[in-house]
């Protein structure tokens, strides 16, 4: 079978790849990979995957041409190709996902609702499939500890495409709801004063001392994890592959790792009990 | 080297089984399961890795055990051996991470903290990895279309160990601010009235007719996708395996898929010039 030429729709698989290194890839995401005949994606990421896509058509393109990528991969997978849109991270959480799919919605209204369309025009929607990955969130949470026990909010500081208004609107109903808060996209070259302002916002109902734990490069070459407090999160350099997790009131660091208990505070006594050897199962 | 007798500090790794189907495991999380000597967990998530362990010292528990799973973890990588603790989902979201951590630091204070302590007893700690894995918020994105675009608040109804009262300014928060809300353990045998109490709060700041899309068994047998709106959210039988997402002001279903855009509104015409065959490079 060749299914570049089938009669049949094609297939649009979105892919996250997670933060970069392979064995954080799911092996999901691989095959889709493996068995797809086009792949498209920003360059970095082609770059991660190049080894598994050799001989296959590729369509490269610049970090910001999102739309550019995601049509060519609708207008493919229509035409009865098997495409996969590679992502970073998970395609479903701040990636290329909803993109894509806004994208084929489009085109297929576009293509019913005009009375010239031709048959071959009119042919059954790809199937789509988004395959889910690894987050920043999920990622840089296992690097810190475990920060994320308890109820989170997950914050994009950009404002590129949402309104700052809006944003500090979430930022300030987090905090004073005593969400953990996970922060994407704290700065870029562009950006800066953002953090500031998110800081200034937190602090005005979380203490100076609230636990605060960043990654760069999660799982990348340059990785680097460290801790501070709300007061002092201007203090070190903060950049765009940077993630921040800013602790509830119950988070600690402690012994280098950031943790948000769930509740199980009285759970000394059945530590004593197992360590007597009494209280488990064996198989 | 016999590793169950080394003389240096274990390895303790919390690892993620994702939603269930081995195809969403990443292989950082094999490979911890196929190095290790001794393999902790609950006895439905044993079960979907017994091929792998074969041969292996295995400690089963129930479900309600997390802390007898999670010292014994921690006292056997102390005593040297390699750990493997089993956990579904993403370990380091409202999974066995944040226990495990709490446990070796409390171990660590006793064992140091007191003058008796031998030296075998003041070993060094065990090195302890937590794996990335994927969450219901990954694996109910995925299915559900591309709910998650934008920014999210994941909140778990179980009031068990947290008071209802701080879970209801979460949601009141969440629903004011306009986040996607992600909502985990939404009931269970013995918690019935959250869900309608989440609801109403909900309903207090947002319209009726806000899309809500469901998962019960997200990539396990039995599986089920659906859609509904916020005032029918109580119409539909949502048991312990279901995972709700809300939509936000923008989220929208169409053509079966939950999609939160994320900005993008004015990529039509640029969808029309890629159409055109003159924006877009190949390699």
């Amino acid at each position: 079978v060749n299914s570049k030429h089938t009669p049949y729709a094609g297939h649009l698989a979105i892919i996250g790849l997670g933060p970069g290194s392979r064995d954080l890839v799911v092996p999901r995401a691989i095959q889709m990979l493996v068995e797809c005949d086009l792949v498209v994606g920003y360059r970095l990421y082609i770059e991660q995957i190049r080894d598994l896509v050799e001989g296959k058509e590729i369509h490269v393109s610049e970090l910001t041409h999102e739309v550019e990528r995601a049509t060519l991969a609708v207008l493919h997978a229509r035409a009865g190709r098997r495409v996969c849109v590679v992502s970073s991270g998970d395609a479903g959480i701040y990636g290329m996902a909803g993109l894509v799919l806004d994208i084929l919605s489009q085109v297929q209204e576009e293509t019913f609702g005009s009375p010239s369309a031709t048959s071959a025009e009119k042919r059954p929607e790809p199937l789509v499939e988004i395959v889910p990955g690894i987050s920043a969130l999920n990622a840089v949470a296992a690097l810190l500890g475990a920060p994320l026990m308890h109820d989170f909010a997950v914050i994009s500081l950009s404002d590129l495409l949402t309104p700052w208004q809006t944003i500090a609107h979430r930022l300030s109903a987090a905090a004073a709801a005593d969400f953990v808060v996970v922060l994407y996209n704290p700065t870029s070259r562009k950006r800066h004063w953002q953090l500031g302002e998110a800081q200034r916002l937190l602090l005005e109902s979380r203490p100076a001392t609230t636990p605060v734990g960043l990654v760069r490069n999660a799982y990348r070459e340059g990785q680097q994890v460290w801790f501070t407090t709300l007061d002092h999160l201007l203090d070190d350099d903060v950049d765009m592959f940077t993630t921040i997790v800013i602790g509830n009131s119950c988070t600690r660091v402690q012994q280098g790792r950031m943790i948000t208990p769930r509740g199980y505070e009285r759970h000394v006594s059945q530590v004593h009990e197992v360590r007597e050897g009494t209280k488990h199962d064996s198989v």
